[in-house]
């Protein structure tokens, strides 16, 4: 017996050692925090799952999302019941402990499903850390297939760039077809679905001195009268000039009646999104409650961005900068131009949202995207009295005092299929309320 | 003959005078400016015109809106033609002068109308004048058949009061059936169907203490699944106390998370309009291009309004003050007081605006009404693109060239039949264009 | 005293009697049906109030709306509590019984208010009747204060004509300006507010041989790129042809493409309304819950109209006759022309509908009418749900299963301010409940 | 060297001849069709292909899409230009002929390009064919990475089967995963991007006795006054049963108002869709200009879809029968069941259509899908008219007579992100227009 006890003391290798004793049966240690991931036909769900094994008995008990777990270990086989919180079985598990991680077969009333389970990856030592990622490819979809560029943890942060939304890059030189190639995506370890990522976008600053716009007004912004009497014009020259000493962008060759017109230089990210729900693959050019082609002239350098999570590790895109925007982009492509960001990356567990919130230092911001502005405004409007009501405890009427007498709305974009508006409320109102 | 003299002395009864002499043809000169009113079937209008008389030839020109006149008087008796540009007729009139204006019959095409025309009235000695008007009934619809409170000229001043959404004065009194109650309708002489009317809010001030809200979301501005869960709370007290001295507004009886929660005095009016178009009478909880409960924030102290008329002295009602309101004003009833109003009015002669047109220190402002907010927007950004392109000479590239990178969106109002959103430009960065 | 005996029995000369009684106190019988019209500020209701007279007690009793009444009568002065159902008081009114009549001053908790009440209308001998009406005014407006053409009462039956919205007659001379012009408003003798108007078309038919139409797609129905793009045709000529003999109708000088294009000649009303709530006056181009210009293809000879009744009388209008429509009325104007009308009137007390309703063989049918296609179809599908919920006792999953399996939609109209989608339910399908 | 010749003559076999002689240098042949396939960075585009070689002077000539083509070729290197139709060179590429294909790198101004081509598959002996087709796997996305179950030619019919909403087949097994799973992907060779895909419905048969539904109205299609005062029924049962004998459906276990209720049996497919666009990949709840999810109770037995082709093959989605469904499916499941299917495909070459359309008896039908009704409506009218305006070549004014005076609209789906309305045109009225 003298070659067991080693074994049993030299946890670290685990599996060796398990392997190696195959022939006898040896308790392994299933205690502790994992990464449940079950497949059930075509549907793969990610969940944070936490197990407690009772030495004396084999009995293991645990929660996995709002389940409770109860079943039993023997040597490395382990069998498990998901109940409701009053008790009813809802699915039994049963696998095997086998290289460090679980693996095995569920039974959900009669759909099978396939299962496996890891343990949560740690945070390197010296986080969080600060990486430098230069892109060498882009990508014109959001989803869940595309491999990540980069591994990244909650407290980290990443300086990169991004090419323009035809995609040509801060030399001018063409590096993407056009549609929103955005930079990404980043792999969030610890990120899961059901959790907020968090984006705080510290710097967003232009790297060129020179952008491109649309050259007329879109036609879902204007009457039909306007449109069926519109008399477009041929070859405009649209190519603006980015003045960063004096923080200003005009035209490069105006027309005379826009001699002397010029904005001020207000860099922002057109896109900020992350890898959508399920199987879904969505164009860069799209938004949605994962984010994605909001078009909002707030999501700039200080803004703070909260996603929902679809997928493990989140898988997050950015990209589509602007020099300068109006409400909505009203000209289809606005001030169009490469940047340089730094972002820092969180992530709130369990925090579930319905669609994307920003935060800067004036303002709450709920952004409801959907196919009219009519039901963006509903979104936006909901979202944002959910936010009051579940962070500061308050009842709809208490939560309908504070958005009837001052939240405010912007119109964020006008392009594509879906339109976004959003909602917000002035921090300084919230100060004696109450955070839960 | 000794009749005959004191006949022509009395020109103050020259009707009588002439009938009496209407055995010897005597001369009316008719050049000049007049009032043309002409009524065919139940349809009325009014129009600006001028003529011209030849003493030698007896031939009258002139001109009515964009038709030239060509015709003949003999004696008291015009006899007009209404021709367009090029020369075609469309119209004959023919009449009488007689108490110092004209009157007769005409013939479009086959059809008779009624027409009569007098001469504009003179502004009086001492104008611009400022008027103190106490109301005592207040008016629940916009209308041009209600009768006008006063008559005041471009140029003059009036301080008078509104009182609540719900008819309770500034000393807490009942005055009228809620829903609205206006204060008005303010004749303004020389205003004409086809000019703008302008209004510029010198003081608009809360007169009371005390203002209430309504005491939860509209249904509208949420989103289905949140109003299928909507627990409602009962006898939600949304009675607010107004702090003129702090500049701040408060609920009265606060329930506990809201003790301390106070948001910024910010005096507004609900509702400025003026009798829309045709034999339309509009509740004055509505809106449309006449204006009306537009609920817009920025309809305050130190703002511009320019209203389209539709009728001889556009009749302008105003009122339902909101000692604050968020965008929207998503309680249905945002906080609702009596003020104090001071507002100054001019006419811009044959100034065409299609919709409700606002201006302030920092903003050109058009206000876009329509039954979803994505018509709205169509009818505010078409109306913005139409004011740059016709006030700067603009054409649709230049336009969407400042629209596409400087304007911004308010959503101003999402209760009753019709809602509203503005479109804004920065009058900043329309300094270096040029007004044409 | 033998003189006051038989004026107690001749009941039937109350108002004779009492005057001639008028030096000595006579008690005067208030039992029985009134109608109630009060008045507080600017606004009037009318309500139907019954009362009991207790001889011995001289107390009255009744109801009025939801209320109770309680009260006394004193000789001819008469003092009365209107009551919740659960005993409160909420007004208290006194006044004297006067010509029949009743009239006096009312207290609603501090505001006044003036009240009076008249005896019903009694149905004249050799009810119901057909009238016989030619038009000669012709109104664009839905008011309630545009005097009534024509007295009817429930059952009778009115033949008359209209004439086509530009105001042509079928004898193609020019009646009044366009914007359909209507035939109307008949006053139906005790139909009150709260009540359904029921309009039968007994037979709707053209009355010419000729219609015109609008000549393009009006710009709400279609795309902004189409519209960007159109290239508009000049001058063409949608002049149509009726064909009563072989029931179609065909462009009078077709172009080559359209030669041998003739569609079905399905006569229709246009516009079928009744004067809207309150002051409000309406363009007759426009629809709201009073009905109005819906443009619905199946408001044709044998459907019946139900509509809410806003005013004493309902005063009804009718009009812009089309020889045939495609859904929506899509070139604005469709196919105008001059109609015989005859239509059989009813009202059902108290049967408060939301919004228009319809029915015809095959159909059940609300019109949702509202500014946008997705408010409209809310509309219409909540009153279909509504009617069924009530009609025949549903909760809202027994509903669901008759909407979700069955329940078509027209898209009604599309022009003007509101457009308006119909929700149908097959009758057959209901066969089998048991309407309550 | 015998052996040459026949390989010479044996043109059927070039490839393995051309391997054969690869010491020597061969002329090959590359007239003829090809299927070009280009890829510039992300981007793969799919163009038919026609090239004819001059013999001596070993010029290359042809056309792909719009452009031009002219080149050469030297033994098996080709060296080809893409001009615009009045010459300008737009794109270089230069390739190489081998293994019966052509390979090589493009040039577009700058931009590289990876090119290929390959000769068109022919149809196989016996085509056209039926298919049996019983499916083992379903999916739920609409996705061109999914690979094909069967590869089928123009011309060829399928039998098939396809599951219900929630992934239940005929035998009540349970087969996947709720949420629309989907029979297909079909590749349909010779379906290029531009084209369009006809699928006639042959037979679509329920094929067990039930069906279940959702329990409630969907809340978008009610109003927000209905919907804050609803008393949702808990534990409705809303299993219907599937008659065919009787060809009705009715409640399993109907509660005692809805005894009696049934609706015919009108078996119809909820979702026939391809491959979306470039890297989409949507849910099958979702519709899209791919077709996809427009739950329109006419796509059933007898009608013809016919649908954009974006991909290489189009890759053919069908499922989520229906047993009857109202418009718009407002129990957001409708009678959900299994179903026996059979269809028949063909390609139009070419035919580019902005949205799907389909045919049956009766009807021309456009299928408007979009965030709104409203933007649905117009793109369903927009696409009628350039249908009409395309095929029957008419000018707009034209096209509205028929749209005016004819057109009806059916809505057709109110779940999920993009609802759907159809605008339809009788096929009878159209026969005496010439079809182009």
């Amino acid at each position: 017996m003298t070659r067991i006890l080693p074994c049993l003391l030299l946890l670290s290798s685990l599996l060796a050692c398990a392997q190696d004793q195959a022939t006898r049966p040896v308790k392994v240690d299933v205690s502790g925090a994992w990464i449940l991931r079950e497949q059930i036909f075509d549907e793969v769900q990610t969940h944070r799952m936490s197990l407690q094994v009772s030495r004396l008995t084999n009995r293991v008990t645990g929660q996995v999302g709002s389940s409770k777990i109860d079943g039993t270990i023997s040597d490395s086989h382990v069998s498990l019941k998901m109940l409701t919180s009053n008790g009813r079985v809802i699915a039994t598990y049963t696998g095997e402990a086998k290289d460090g991680g679980l693996k095995g077969i569920g039974d959900w009333d009669g759909t099978k499903s396939q299962w496996s389970a890891r343990r949560p990856v740690i945070k390197p030592e010296g986080s969080p850390r600060t990486h430098t990622f230069t892109p060498t490819e882009f990508y014109r979809t959001f989803s869940a297939t595309t491999p990540p560029v980069l591994h990244i943890f909650p407290g980290d942060t990443v300086r990169t760039k991004s090419i323009d939304a035809a995609g040509t890059d801060e030399n001018s030189a063409r590096r993407s077809i056009g549609g929103d190639p955005l930079t990404g995506p980043f792999f969030v370890e610890g990120a899961l679905p059901g959790d907020a990522l968090v984006i705080k976008l510290n710097r967003i600053r232009t790297n060129r001195d020179w952008a491109w716009s649309g050259q007329s007004l879109i036609g879902n912004a204007l009457a039909p009268d306007y449109l069926m009497n519109l008399k477009r014009v041929r070859d405009f020259n649209s190519r603006w000039k980015i003045d960063t000493a004096k923080g200003t962008v005009y035209l490069d060759a105006p027309t005379n009646p826009l001699k002397g017109f010029s904005v001020p230089l207000q860099p922002m990210l057109g896109s900020v999104g992350v890898a959508p729900q399920g199987h879904n693959a969505t164009r860069t050019i799209e938004s949605g409650d994962f984010g994605g082609n909001m078009d909002y002239n707030q999501i700039k350098e200080g803004a703070t961005i909260y996603l929902p999570v679809f997928h493990d590790g989140a898988l997050l895109f950015m990209g589509d900068g602007h020099a300068a925007q109006g409400d909505g982009e009203l000209t289809g492509d606005a001030l169009e131009t490469s940047m340089d960001i730094e972002f820092t990356v969180d992530v709130l567990p369990q925090k579930s949202i319905g669609t994307p919130r920003l935060e800067n230092d004036e303002f709450l911001m709920a952004v409801g995207i959907a196919g009219s502005l009519d039901q963006a405004l509903q979104t936006a409007t909901t979202e944002m009295a959910r936010w009051l009501e579940g962070d500061y405890k308050l009842n709809p009427s208490e939560s309908a005092m504070i958005l009837g007498s001052a939240m405010k709305y912007d119109i964020a974009d006008l392009v594509s299929t879906q339109v976004s508006i959003v909602a917000k409320v002035p921090k300084s109102l919230l100060a004696t309320l109450k955070h839960q």
